[in-house]
């Protein structure tokens, strides 16, 4: 079947939907953001592309730290909110309990369930946004969301974003770097 | 309650499963990847990790090129097959068809119902992956998976690759933009 051009925009199949931790100001602030994944592996690092004139980017400029926040389905009104008003004309430093780990300028969302740190690796300006690579300096867990001592996706219930829309995680299709084992050539 | 610390790691709470497609000496090859996400919004850009010694990771240096490919849910034996063998020492320019779009050197994996092609923008060295960032050229989507002329997630059926596992997208939570009006001040 032949298919349709769309034309070039920002696309992404499915996202997961955070908070972008920051001080500003000295004071904690929150951002919605969806456009963010893992950036490497040793050492560990997440990449998240910031609106060049968002009020968080100044705080990452500003601090040179972050934290992404992984908020759960129960979290979606709070969440939304936060990607709904900017921090320059309201303060959004108490949406969330923030508390702080090992860095002393990357506040943490308390009430969610996974809260990552980071350091700021680099940042690649892109033309609107900047792609704010950070290195992982610790990552927070919640113990009611953990089995074995891992993340565990059912007691999170991360909020996926795609499509403007919330989504929450359906049922495991198969495992990785298993499934492929099936395999056989046509 | 008391967080757990679970030390640095390459976490993300969701990401899209894909198949990044890359020429490599001159024939199609699909790498399953699913370090990847929206870069910057104009221009469209995607970014996607890559491990440095990826047999995908010479074919886009050789072409400046690449693609992002979304299967659906039915193509997760496909799909994970291509994370588990290395070009290097496998041709696996038969798993999908493949096409090209308008660059001559990011074949396209036909079956699956959303491919982006891209040219190579910059790859940032973060140590054991580049992180490898592309201008999206075009988007070329099956008519069967649009609703309205636009990609809809339950008629791609994307999957969410999360702790090793593959997931498809469960129900609709809110709508994004919106769930944050019902938002009030504690």
């Amino acid at each position: 079947m032949e298919k349709i051009l769309l034309g070039p925009m920002p696309y992404m199949s499915v996202m997961p939907t955070l908070l972008v931790g920051a001080n500003v100001k000295g004071k904690p602030n929150y951002m919605t953001a969806a456009w963010a994944t893992v950036a490497c592996m040793a050492p560990p690092m997440v990449c998240v592309a910031i609106n060049k004139m968002r009020y968080t980017a100044k705080g990452i400029e500003e601090n040179k730290t972050f934290s992404l926040n992984v908020p759960s389905v129960n979290q979606v009104v709070e969440t939304d909110h936060c990607g709904l008003v900017s921090g320059a004309h309201e303060d959004k430093s108490l949406v969330f309990r923030s508390f702080f780990g090992k860095l002393k300028t990357a506040p943490l969302a308390e009430e969610c369930p996974v809260n990552i740190e980071c350091t700021l690796f680099t940042s690649v300006d892109c033309g609107s946004h900047l792609l704010t690579i950070g290195k992982i300096v610790e990552i927070h867990a919640d113990p009611s969301c953990l089995t074995e001592g891992k993340p565990d996706i059912e007691k999170i219930n991360p909020i996926i974003y795609a499509h403007a829309a919330y989504f929450d995680v359906g049922n495991q299709v198969d495992t990785a770097f298993s499934a492929g084992k099936k395999y056989r050539k046509q």
